[in-house]
């Protein structure tokens, strides 16, 4: 909010904040390759619209100025919403822009672009091979984790203050961890996801990516709302969330996840989930029901539904699909449907346990990756004595909270001088506000912090 | 409502009418195998009780001394549920009795035992390997309809005035059309099914058979409520539909629907939807929505939730299951998860596109099945020119209605003198009582009716 409380007491224009963005951009992206596409010239309209706004003396909107840039699944008027792909260059472009934007415009912040993402958003790396890797700006030689890849690198690097993406899987929580940034995955139904290019429908979420806790609870609440048309979104009112990030964690019952979240964590994860639990005056100990099975669950879910949406242009143009990707898609689509029905039978009752266990606790503690960034291209890692394929696993520790639908923020920590690690902060259902408090006091302490990176 | 009538004022005991039931099925039962279970003890019992309230001057309840029966997938306190099987005879007694039969003895009702289905209710025949199949008592050497046949044939041949079924695909109103007996499936998550052995939890359905209408509202009125215990129950309150039974239709926007109700009906189904409609005062040519998809999307529904119901005990012992289902079983749980991803997509559109149709109407109607009841073992048809494979093609009718959620009764008409065809009076979802009063009026003009059978 640092850009907007600039714009709104006339330090600045909000076409200056615009040309910062656009310049960090140019100086950057050669070698981030954060961006696919630029907005640059309805940004300027945007821009001037609210330099014209604050002329007249009229009230600003909550992000007045703020630049920002999407996940390119967002539709975005006039552009193709490639999702990562390339069978999709041939499509029209978007006729209106996707609901969050339209939130985020309505609120003053300024659009200058899309960003790159795993295609269809099926992977943790942001290896495209389309468009090239997005590259992590705190080591160049590394992943910035997916498949938001772009919207993490581009917070990192400074391009941007805010970013927007989708996590079914880990999506917002594994680049935010691997790039050092802080990011939210909601609730899942709290935000409309009309108009983004669907993965999963019965586990995607949309979300936002911020160098400061203020810069994401402040975007959350310009998103927040319900949505009459998209069935998806069960939000029935707007609950703020920026008035009371600075009240504390005082009274909230705060614990530590351990059993499979420690078997799963690498030593700079275990470290920074302690670092965050003594900031938060954690209780250890903690053990989150089925961690295991819910990812499993997730996996056959995601697969079948992926496939499935994906079956009619996998039959005839399979050759152009994402090599990393396309042989899941195909085995997911011809999944048996029997897995399917279990896996989904399984979710239903794997909610309510983690509902019962929010009964005793307010905000739970958990790595957000079993590691910091590996190196583009790296095949496996060692995790506590075992070889791991290195994609899916870096969703180890995401996949079972998302498939429970509990809002997590992930908050970027520093286990090692060099690499950041993300802390998941995870809560009941339809209680960002209590994630973000606890998310707030990590920042505050200096304990999770998000500096611009060198590039 | 003849015997509760005749219980209140005292004409005969609970008792009695209990006396006349089970002397109804010893007479007739060799030959028309309804029943698979009989609970006279406790019925007398139960009937002991009513006629000991009504001695003691006590107001009776809406059902009292009612004899009836329950297909035997509803749980009997102290009986195996055997949902048609023998795989299950392994299995521990019920320890507690369906939801619906709570709310039925709790109305008064007499239960004097269980009835024949098709195994775990995959079947429109009840030709059933191992119980035997059961008759129809309009012609013996003809099938009952399924997978209620023992619901259906236990009303026409009198051996209780009221039955509990369920219908996924059509197994109230197909049984209903072949025996000649009111039927009614209610709305989509309308009664509690808690306590009865599922087939497809995301279309099954519980409902009542009768010999008049005015006997199908009273049970299920009684049945009506909320089950806050029963996910799928999205029922808030109590709708009583008995005292609007003799409002008639006027005023009511009433169709007779055209396209595939018309194209997958034989001549008896087409003249005994006529005489409704006439009856009725319908207009023709209504056009029902994608009715051909929704009965694909219904059967790999079906098959898929099926399978994967009975998966790990195909596993094992499928050589015990059914012969007339084993393979579907097998076949629907390893469907590609993609067909049963898209069928319920497909689902979620369709019900939006019914629910608009009824925009502009009130109740449609439809024939209930394209044949009057084929002869046991009958393994194909000829419809319009065509022949089908028999026993699955009972459903073709019921099948898009189902899966559209909407409430339908199933009247008795008889388009010939010797058998009985049945016709589907469907409501938007919610408004069981426009079907109800739609079927009485056809009943009070002598179209519809359902008489004793010989037997």
């Amino acid at each position: 909010m640092q850009t907007v409380r600039a714009v709104r007491s006339g330090e600045m224009l909000a076409e200056e904040a615009l040309e910062h963005a656009i310049a960090r951009i140019e100086v950057t992206d050669s070698r981030v390759n954060a961006f696919t596409d630029g907005t640059f010239e309805r940004a300027v309209r945007q821009a001037r619209a609210i330099d014209k706004l604050r002329a007249s003396g009229a009230a600003l909107p909550l992000l007045a100025g703020l630049p920002y840039a999407v996940k390119n699944l967002f539709d975005i008027q006039g552009l193709v919403t490639r999702a990562g792909s390339k069978v999709r260059n041939g499509e029209p472009p978007a006729q209106a822009d996707a609901v969050l934007v339209q939130r985020m415009e309505a609120a003053g912040a300024v659009l200058v672009g899309a960003l790159n993402m795993d295609e269809f958003a099926y992977g943790f790396t942001t290896e495209n091979s389309h468009h090239g890797p997005t590259r992590n700006p705190r080591d160049l030689s590394r992943t910035a984790g997916g498949s938001s890849g772009g919207c993490a690198a581009a917070v990192a690097a400074g391009q941007v203050p805010v970013t927007l993406g989708s996590d079914t899987n880990g999506s917002i929580r594994v680049p935010s961890s691997l790039c050092g940034v802080f990011g939210l995955k909601p609730t899942f139904g709290r935000l409309s996801r009309r108009g983004s290019f669907p993965f999963v429908a019965s586990i995607d979420h949309l979300g936002p990516f911020a160098r400061s806790v203020e810069d994401l609870a402040a975007t959350y609440d310009a998103m927040q709302g319900p949505d009459p048309l998209d069935r998806a979104c069960h939000a029935t009112r707007v609950q703020p969330t920026l008035p009371s990030l600075n009240d504390g964690v005082r009274g909230l019952r705060i614990g530590l996840l351990a059993g499979y979240f420690e078997d799963h964590a690498g030593e700079a994860a275990r470290k920074a989930a302690g670092t965050a639990a003594e900031a938060l005056g954690a209780l250890r100990g903690v053990v989150w029901p089925d961690a295991a099975l819910a990812r499993a669950a997730a996996f056959i879910v995601t697969a079948s539904e992926g496939g499935a949406l994906h079956l009619p242009l996998l039959r005839e143009r399979a050759a152009e699909f994402e090599p990393l990707s396309v042989d899941r898609f195909i085995a997911g689509a011809l999944q048996p449907a029997a897995w399917y029905i279990r896996a989904q039978r399984f979710r239903a009752a794997y909610r309510q346990k983690v509902q019962d266990l929010f009964k005793d606790w307010d905000v739970l503690i958990a790595p957000a990756t079993p590691i910091t960034a590996p190196t583009i291209g790296t095949e496996t890692f060692e995790l506590n004595g075992r070889t791991l394929p290195a994609r899916p696993s870096l969703g180890l520790l995401t996949q079972p909270v998302s498939f429970s639908g509990c809002p997590v923020v992930a908050a970027p920590l520093w286990p090692t001088a060099a690499l950041p690690m993300g802390v998941q902060l995870i809560a009941a259902p339809w209680r960002e506000d209590l994630a973000l408090r606890a998310a707030r006091v990590l920042e505050a302490q200096g304990v999770a912090k998000s500096p611009v990176s060198r590039w």
